[in-house]
């Protein structure tokens, strides 16, 4: 055990911050986490739009849904798949970029984007600051991309607030871990059990919490993935370029 | 700074393993470390199927393009998008999942595998480990389904290989992080200056290291992305489920 496992093992997202600043020092040492990740191919196919302007944070806050949490916390780090930066790259080349008409070049980028994430949360946490990531802002990803002036080929996929917590959230409990790690093989075996299980589990935390509007597990994720969770997504990535052709 | 910081900051990616083993505790902290990272609405559509078996890791090395540190690293973890899990409790629930038709049910499935990848690789370098992420899976992603029994809606988006190093890689240079960071709002001012710069900065770099086949950062991206990068991709996620029709 260590520090760093420590910290991505206490992991929550905190949905309340005070009113004081983040340091640049530390913002700028949580940024150069996230530009150290991977990316694949050396493509460095991702960017970030740190936000602290108030009105601008109010209006994500409203894309997002009406998250609170988004206008309250002092930073808000808007994590771009950029495939612009390399469509550029290709141009002093004199050659075209193809791989975003693809689902490849969207996989890709957005999977480079949550190493990204990840590594902004696990920074932002080492230094004792709450995040909570916000996918909501997938509710509307033109209008992100509109207030941050967002090129072609650039895709909002994520944000994440960035702030010290006021009243601290508990960690849920998860899906047993069994359901996660698979050796060898995937196995299905146990994982009905596994829900009703946790379904019971995650009831007594909420009961233990006094949230009498917390719901189990099975009901909530039902209630988001009976339909199409975020549904201008589609549209709004192939607008940005990423067609979906190939 | 923090020691959780300096492992983010000094990531690299290394090729060269020897034959010893990695230790089961070891692994078992660095799959916590990803089991603990968010996941979109708690849905927890991530899982991970960990290969120490010699021969699958060598139809794994093939299959992603004839690497050979994916048979020599002692362990392979593939990172699944797993819409399957959420899928059982909604049929739990007498409820039918609809999220996997949407382009929004993949990107946010990537996103979150991306959190846990990202978190694999930090605990396994707090541990003293190295790692290299493999994408290349991504040349035939239903040949691994099959390897690795996936059920429909999983889709194996990527892999990591860890393990003891041999002959330890350096950290490659980046793009000026001035590309990478924006304040407020996204700008390309710059852009192709650091490019040009960059270009120059690896060329230095592969010449110290006596790497002659080394390439200009715009050479090699344009090598990888004046095409599709993986072709099979679209099929494979449309086959495991995700058919992107919405």
């Amino acid at each position: 055990m260590n520090q760093t496992l420590e910290t991505m093992l206490q992991h929550k997202s905190d949905r309340s911050y005070t009113s004081q600043p983040v340091g640049e020092a530390q913002l700028d040492l949580i940024v150069r986490a996230a530009y150290q990740g991977p990316t694949s191919i050396n493509s460095q196919q991702v960017s970030l739009v740190v936000v602290r302007d108030p009105a601008r944070r109010a209006r994500l806050a409203e894309i997002a849904g009406g998250q609170p949490w988004v206008a309250q916390a002092p930073v808000f780090i808007c994590v771009v798949v950029d495939l612009h930066k390399t469509a550029q790259g290709l141009k002093s080349r004199g050659v075209e970029q193809q791989t975003h008409l693809s689902v490849e070049g969207l996989v890709a980028g957005v999977l480079d984007a949550g190493i990204a994430l990840g590594n902004l949360m696990t920074a932002a946490h080492s230094l004792g600051l709450g995040v909570v990531p916000i996918g909501g802002i997938r509710r509307d990803p033109l209008a992100v991309a509109e207030l941050l002036k967002l090129p072609k080929l650039c895709f909002p996929v994520n944000g994440v607030c960035i702030g010290h917590v006021d009243k601290p959230a508990l960690a849920k409990p998860r899906l047993a871990i069994s359901t996660f790690r698979h050796d060898e093989a995937y196995s299905s075996a146990g994982l009905d059990a596994a829900i009703a299980a946790y379904d019971a589990e995650l009831m007594a935390f909420w009961q233990a919490q006094g949230r009498a509007n917390g719901q189990p597990w099975s009901e909530s994720v039902a209630g988001a993935y009976k339909q199409v969770y975020y549904t201008q997504v589609k549209e709004a990535v192939i607008r940005q370029g990423f067609t979906l052709e190939r």
